[in-house]
């Protein structure tokens, strides 16, 4: 028997299309936006939830007065303030009992929540940062945490996790840069859609940042405008996007930046006819946070607020976020005056009641409540934290002294030594616990550096310098400790931070690449006193290191490791870990400059045409093992490649060491001449493999010609007919074999649909 | 009577099409490449001319197997080595006859020769650098330098100047920044025009330099890729060679860069689409040197020299420079297999037959005999050299310790103060003889600031440190120095070179903007000593004063200012001359980082956004005056503005001072809302007028819409309707009036026929 409260668009007999349509049909224009724009929120210490005024938000949003009309999209319900997740999920689900109650069809909100280095709330897991996971060249791994993370989530009531961050890095000095996977595009995609895939196998929408532009601002300044062609977008800062709408991402968020003049938001070229017609995309495309109003207040490519909805909604932004200031009223005017089309209302809303449909939103009988088990940081999680950090570790140098075997006299110094959140990036909650909250713990157990030092050695601390700021005593006091040490462990980096309150992360782009602060002094301080000096970088970004090269001792590079990245950073300083990471950045060489990455035209990467040389001191995919792989043999199968083939690349592996030991075969392509310049090299396949003592593994890569593609003169992508280089090896710059092979056939044009990745088989 | 020598295109009767078409029917292909290809030449020490060989260059070039085609360009004739105008022009002379009686035609060569900074030549006038140029704000003046320098090529038999740059600063890391006119291009496009009228009118032809996208390469990197879309070329890039064209040059040269991944080389769309199907463009197009081969040896685009040329003259490169790597047997062989099309020779061959004709070379009687006037540094132009720099010099910061009036114990200090090759850029040919000939005199006297202040006061001189390097003995000598005088001068700043030769210069790029060397520490410890420190930098970029900018007397930014700057220089600092000079590059503040001009949309000015805040120190149009000028008033005539009309803007000046002073009235648009991100001021109008004490002078700018157009949505140039600002002022940040207009009307779309340019009327 159908009833009202079954039929129609409650039918889940019928299909999403059909129940959306029906549904659609019912709605006034007020009702219509309100699906569309969202509500910032945070519970306060009773679990009550109320709005939360931002300083960007022009309107402050009333929840009851806008729950008349249903509320579309709750925003950073638990990201706000420091609510035990218990607390935090029920609260949550009052609130949407009362969103449900309060409009006529009782539709609930879909609820969002950012979650780059795990779910950023309270007492949930701190996982290691993006460049970690670049570091890892482990798909699989992130997959894994990204199940877990979506997991976490789902139990407590969210929907939409605003990560990951697919930006390809260009400018080291951009804050940002400790949220990019790193400054390759494969990496960035196959890393970035393993995330992707694990957060959406566990039922929560990933939302892909920032489509597309933004890590090419001017200066690495943040949101600068972007200057940057047609082709340089389509080969380096859309392929992980591609990558990841097609391991079934659902959501896309916009980039702030205009790129040569247009501002995406208000860019139909990028959101309609890219995301939607080239790559026939589906999922919602959200603005990032109040991107829409910048249109009119910082753009200046609207009127009014009016004016910047109505653009952004013809341009293909279906969600407002995290306001109501373009969507609410002015968007509502534009209806009723005509100004703006009725249809571009149905179109976004179609978009976000069909996955509201999908997600069983509009089913009878849903109920939002949380799951009973609301631990978030439980052991699986640790477990899962540590081992992402383990193999993200990068042994950047090392003359012997590492590891420290046996019980040493170890001065530990510098500023990230025994601060908890020199672990995490500017995404994880916890950290910003300390920074508002100081009274409130952290949640979550985040030990240091010296902690695990201290249980393995005889060790003397002194802080040396804070990250900025210090005095000369505090570098005295330090350089003391190190000579009296038989060795010293400096730990120096970053304090991450959002809009000025730290030297990376949001807002907290660098001029340069010097160490931030006195930390390059107190690092020759401590050279001076001859004491061997192991640097452990836990930072948002690669620093110059080439003035003490030369006389350290050793290099850990760490970036951020999470909650239990101190754990993972003494089991490589100590050898239980065995450091298996690979730099998913360079890191930049004596008198270098930004902007300047491995992927570049010859004329980028040449010394003799410029005094500035941009040759980097650890080039892209270098890491150090203490049991280095002995490469038997590398090559090609065949040398004639088919354009519309494979080619099959092999390495033979062993491990001639007692310890088990790891490699990452690295294949770089160079097209020695193409119709436009292209990088010298790029990566078109990697992948890492464990070798135990005495074995030897046979890894074949297999290459589709796709992965050759580029885009030409014509603007389209393609595979060239002719000869190339795969230079198969450790790194960039460590090539163990020069294949060359011979395109054959006829130029093939190739889209989206194309051969994104490499396969691998690995025979023992 | 009609022969044989004065039939066909011999007779000047005909037109010159006529003449070219005949001759070029008579041509085989190897006479027909050899016209377009040019020869580097020297001059020994013998009067003798012979091939240069360059280290870039493959064939070694055989002048008299090569006669026997013809040779259709010699390039470098003077600026290869030291040898006397009239020693060179008689050399120059003989061997053109021997040019026109080695080929069946007796068609002599075109001959090139660098001319930026006055003829590149032995004993020609060093006049200032371009960014001295741009500081003047007088397009007069600047044409009457051209005009000058221009006169001294042609009396030399020099047929074209391989001058002006027009490329308009966009990384102040660049090395080519001195060469720039500076970072507006209504500023680069007036000055640049002036030079080309100047030069034009002496009947030589100028060249447009680099065509275009070359001053964005990557992190301001000789040569590196540019990252660059359609709109910020159109908008920022191009309009100075728009201007230049316009004002009559007949050449231009292309941009080494590959411009989001196409090389300029082989680009028709700018070569062929642009330059001749929309601007009509009917001259010459030259390969900056070695760029034909480098599409195949850098760039990667061609398989081999045959291909590289194949695609260089499709694109629409006329002539090889400086050799006949490409354009010689690789190119025939091209066209003997039919891979290269001979209708593209004749193409470019027409266009350098043309000019040969519209030149007199191919006239019968043609006498290639120089000037008996070849003395080329005389008064005239040692005073123009003056009068250029006098009104160049830029008076940035002044507690009121200038002018030094009187005698004075004066410590003059610094790398700069007393070498003459501190006047120079690194296309000033004197420089080049200290460099590269050490035992030759310069040729021209350079007189250095040392010189003049010594006339003036009782001066002690310590050279404090070299540009790079030097010793603390060196730096205390220079402190005793300071702290027994009065003022302390301090001339700091760079040497100018080529390729590593330099710190400022072709392929002298900077990886920061701290000033080389030690100087920055030399100038802390002369602070240090209480004595007032006058700062005269003379550099070819700005540096970073911020963290000494509280502290110091005083600041004089001279750039490099040509043989008589030191004159001029010394003329300002005693007051003798009243400083009028305007900054055509904006100064960096306290951690800025580049790249960064003020010509940027509202979210790269912004400083909330970001750590690194790039708010300038000095900002572009910045300059101060021993007099400042009084504003009287300033404003609008009429707010309503028809998108095909004009808008008067005026303003009243008085001088209220007993000495002459000068003002440069500046107008910048601010346009509120616009389809794509603006710039938040550009300028639209500057005019520099003199003010007799006591004198007002009612200045009216005659302001067209088509100065507010820019490159909208739909990639064309567009006047719109709204309102806009017009921000009336001293500079970019000293604003004394802000006009509201409307412009009125239907949206227009303009193309290289709009207006370019303001008028002004100025009554006294």
């Amino acid at each position: 028997m159908t009833t009202e409260a079954t039929s129609g668009w409650r039918d889940a007999g019928l299909s999403p299309d059909q129940r959306v349509r029906d549904l659609m049909a019912r709605m006034t224009p007020r009702e219509k936006i309100a699906q569309l724009h969202g509500v910032w929120v945070g519970i306060d210490s009773g679990g009550e939830m109320a709005p939360h005024q931002h300083d960007f938000a022009v309107e402050p949003p009333d929840l009851d007065e806008l729950s008349r009309h249903g509320i579309g999209q709750l925003t950073r319900v638990f990201g706000t303030r420091p609510i035990a997740p218990e607390v935090g999920a029920h609260s949550l689900a009052r609130t949407q009992r009362k969103i449900i109650a309060g409009n006529r069809f009782g539709i609930p909100a879909m609820v969002h929540e950012e979650c780059l280095t795990g779910l950023a709330a309270w007492q949930a897991t701190a996982y290691p940062s993006p460049l970690c996971w670049g570091a890892t060249f482990e798909p699989d791994l992130v997959r894994r945490m990204g199940f877990r993370i979506g997991a976490a989530m789902r139990r407590l009531g969210v929907h939409q996790g605003l990560a990951p961050v697919l930006d390809v890095a260009r400018d080291l000095r951009w804050g940002r840069i400790e949220e990019t996977i790193g400054e390759d595009p494969l990496l960035v995609g196959t890393i970035g859609a393993a995330y992707v895939s694990g957060l959406e196998s566990a039922g929560v929408v990933a939302t892909l940042k920032h489509f597309a532009g933004y890590s090419a601002s001017r200066a690495g300044r943040n949101l600068a405008p972007v200057s940057i062609g047609p082709r340089e977008l389509a080969d380096v800062i859309l392929p992980p996007f591609e990558m990841a709408l097609r391991a079934g991402a659902r959501s896309v968020m916009n980039s702030y930046t205009d790129n040569d003049g247009v501002p995406v938001a208000a860019d139909a070229s990028m959101l309609t006819d890219l995301l939607r017609e080239e790559y026939g995309f589906t999922g919602t495309v959200v603005a990032d946070y109040f991107s829409v109003a910048f249109l009119h207040k910082l753009h200046s490519v609207a009127a009014d607020r009016e004016d910047a909805a109505g653009q952004a909604l013809a341009a293909g932004i279906d969600v407002e976020l995290p306001t109501v200031d373009c969507y609410g009223d002015p968007l509502l005017a534009g209806l009723e005056s005509g100004r703006v089309d009725m249809a571009l209302v149905d179109r976004a809303l179609e978009r976000v009641l069909r996955q509201k449909c999908e997600l069983g939103l509009l089913d009878p009988g849903y109920a939002p409540d949380p799951s009973p088990d609301l631990v978030l940081d439980d052991d699986e999680s640790r477990a899962l934290a540590r081992e992402v950090a383990e193999r993200s570790i990068v042994l950047l140098h090392n003359d012997g002294v590492l590891p420290l075997t046996g019980e040493r006299r170890v001065a530990v110094v510098g500023p990230r030594a025994n601060d908890p959140g020199a672990m995490m990036g500017c995404y994880s909650f916890p950290l910003h616990v300390g920074v508002h909250h100081p009274d409130v713990p952290m949640g979550i157990e985040v030990p240091t550096v010296l902690d695990f030092l201290r249980a393995d050695h005889d060790v003397t601390f002194a802080l040396g310098c804070p990250v900025l700021g210090g005095t000369d005593e505090e570098i005295a006091e330090a350089v003391e400790a190190a000579r009296r040490a038989e060795v010293c462990v400096a730990v120096l980096g970053d304090q991450a931070g959002l809009f000025g309150g730290g030297t990376s992360g949001e807002g907290c782009d660098a001029a340069d690449l010097t160490l931030p602060g006195r930390q390059e002094e107190l690092l020759e301080a401590l050279l001076a006193t001859g004491t061997p000096v192991v640097l452990v970088l836990l930072s948002g970004r690669p620093y110059e290191l080439s003035r003490q090269i030369d006389r350290l001792a050793a290099v850990v590079c760490g970036f951020y490791p999470g909650e239990e990245g101190a754990a993972a950073l003494a089991g490589v300083l100590s050898g239980r870990i065995n450091p298996s990471g690979r730099l998913p950045v360079s890191f930049p060489g004596a008198g270098a400059s930004q902007p300047s990455t491995y992927l570049t035209a010859q004329l980028g990467a040449r010394s003799e045409v410029s005094t500035v040389d941009p040759t980097p001191l650890f080039a892209f995919g270098h890491g150090l093992s203490y049991a280095p792989v002995s490469w038997v043999t590398a090559g090609a199968e065949a040398r004639e490649w088919p354009t519309d083939g494979v080619c099959r690349v092999v390495a033979v592996l062993r491990n001639d060491t007692e310890i088990a030991t790891t490699e990452v075969v690295q294949i770089y392509l160079h097209d020695p001449v193409a119709e436009v310049a292209r990088p010298v090299q790029q990566l078109i396949g990697a992948v890492k493999t464990d070798l135990a003592p005495g074995q030897t593994r046979v890894v074949t890569a297999i290459l589709h010609a796709d992965l050759t593609s580029y885009t030409g003169r014509s603007g389209h992508r393609q595979v060239d007919p002719g000869n190339v280089e795969l230079r198969i090896g450790r790194s960039s710059t460590d090539i163990h074999a020069t294949v060359r092979a011979t395109l054959t056939g006829p130029r093939r044009r190739v889209g989206f649909d194309r051969v994104l990745t490499p396969e691998f088989e690995i025979d023992c």
